[in-house]
Formats: structure tokens, C-alpha cells, sequence
């Protein structure tokens, strides 16, 4: 399920901006692809897909969202804001975002390229898919 | 000076939100560092420095930002937004970032790790640089 990365944080007062620092030496990959979302409506939710391949690392950069990951089994909640860890969600993981602030914006960095055939889209298709994996 | 890149925004009328998405491919450097700042405040201005060695590629994910960049003989302003092309920022450009609208978030790509000798933080140490580089 998914796994907690520390970036720094830092709140400059004077500027009163959040900086957010990414260090490719703090990534657990090479960065092959990065997309940030800016979900600029409350209770829209993204995501709703799994990848086969892709791991990705999700990291909210402005207001506040819910990741939800589920694994075919269980399923993990977690609020996000500007000051939150990274979250690792690897490959085989269900995931969605839900925008819990208006202007909310998250970054994803991913160790694949864009590949379509890589998406699982379908729920019951992501269940058939575990279920195969594990028999 | 300043070089636009191309990256799609996907806005999805169904879902409000603006998706980005930056491969790396379509990026001019092996990725090192990214960061992010959120400027919460309107007319607060970020940046304020040079780098003699580091290449930034930046681009706003939300909001309204304006780039100045200067290479210390002429000036160049660019409105950004989540529609807007990413500009690649050449080392030995002095760069700043105004905040137009609040929730305003950048994403910078950088070529290098962070390295506090890379640095010009005083205008007139910039100017110096330049001229020292000319000679």
C-alpha cells in the first residue's frame, strides 16, 4: 500500500509562499514523467485508475486533497496539504483524489512514460486484475 | 533571454480541473531538482536572484504569475498561467516571479542539484557577474 517520502517544506513568512523542494536524490526513481493537476473544484475527484507498471509519487503542493488507495482488499485514506509527505503509490494500487479546497494542485512524478495501455480504468476489470495476479 | 516550451493542458470540463503534463523527453535536461512555490499572497514577488551554472525551465500550474527576466541589459515580462508555456530560464538571467492572483502555484524544473555557491542574490553582485563574463 503506500509508502511515506519526507520533502522539505519550506514556509518563508516574510513571503509568506510555500516553498517545496524535490531533490531527484530523494526521488526513488528516475523521473521519466511529471503532470500536476490543478482540481479548481470542491468534491471533484480524479485519479480512479490503477497502473499495471507505473510507480508514482503524489505530493500536494496547494490546498488540501484526500488520497484514497485501495488494493483489491483494503482501502487507506490520507489528507494531503502543502506541508504533508510525499506518498509512493506503487503499480497495482487503485487510486483517487479528491479536491477537499478550492485551487487544490498536486504534482505527480512517475517512473514511466505515458503509456495507455499501462491504465487499469475499470474497477471490476482493476479486481479481475488482482485477483489474477495473486492465483 | 527566455525560450517558451510547449506542454498540454488538459482541461476537462466534466471534472474542473486543469491537468499538466511535462515528459521528460519533451524537457531540454536530465531532470535533477524540481520544486514548487505557492504564492499566497497577491503582489508578493519571488526569485529575485540569478544562477551561474543552473538552467530552470518554469511553469505555472495555477493561478497568474508575471516572469521578469533581465540579463542585466534588458528586461522581459511574461504573464503565465495554467495555459501558458514553460519557460526555460538560462543561467546568468536574473529571474523574478510576481504573484497576480492568490493560490498562484510554479513548477520549476532544474538541470542541477541545489548548490548555494550557484547563487547571485544581490542586483548589483549580478551586474558585476555580467560584465566580468563580457570582458
Amino acid at each position: 500500500m503506500p509508502i511515506e517520502y519526507e520533502f522539505s517544506s519550506i514556509t518563508d513568512p516574510s513571503r509568506q509562499g510555500v516553498l517545496r523542494v524535490f531533490e531527484s536524490k530523494n526521488i526513488p526513481f528516475k523521473i521519466k514523467r511529471v503532470f500536476s493537476v490543478l482540481n479548481s473544484e470542491v468534491h471533484t475527484t480524479r485519479g480512479q485508475h490503477a497502473h499495471k507498471v507505473c510507480n508514482q509519487l503524489i505530493c500536494c503542493v496547494a490546498g488540501r486533497i484526500k488520497l484514497i488507495c485501495d488494493d483489491g482488499l483494503r482501502k487507506e485514506e490520507i489528507e494531503m496539504t502543502p506541508m504533508s509527505k510525499g506518498i509512493l503509490v506503487p503499480a497495482g494500487i487503485w487510486a483517487e483524489q479528491k479536491c477537499l479546497e478550492s485551487n487544490s494542485v498536486i504534482i505527480v512524478f512517475c517512473d514511466q512514460s505515458y503509456d495507455e495501455y499501462d491504465y487499469l480504468h475499470d474497477y471490476d476489470e482493476f479486481l479481475k486484475y488482482k485477483k489474477n495476479l495473486t492465483v
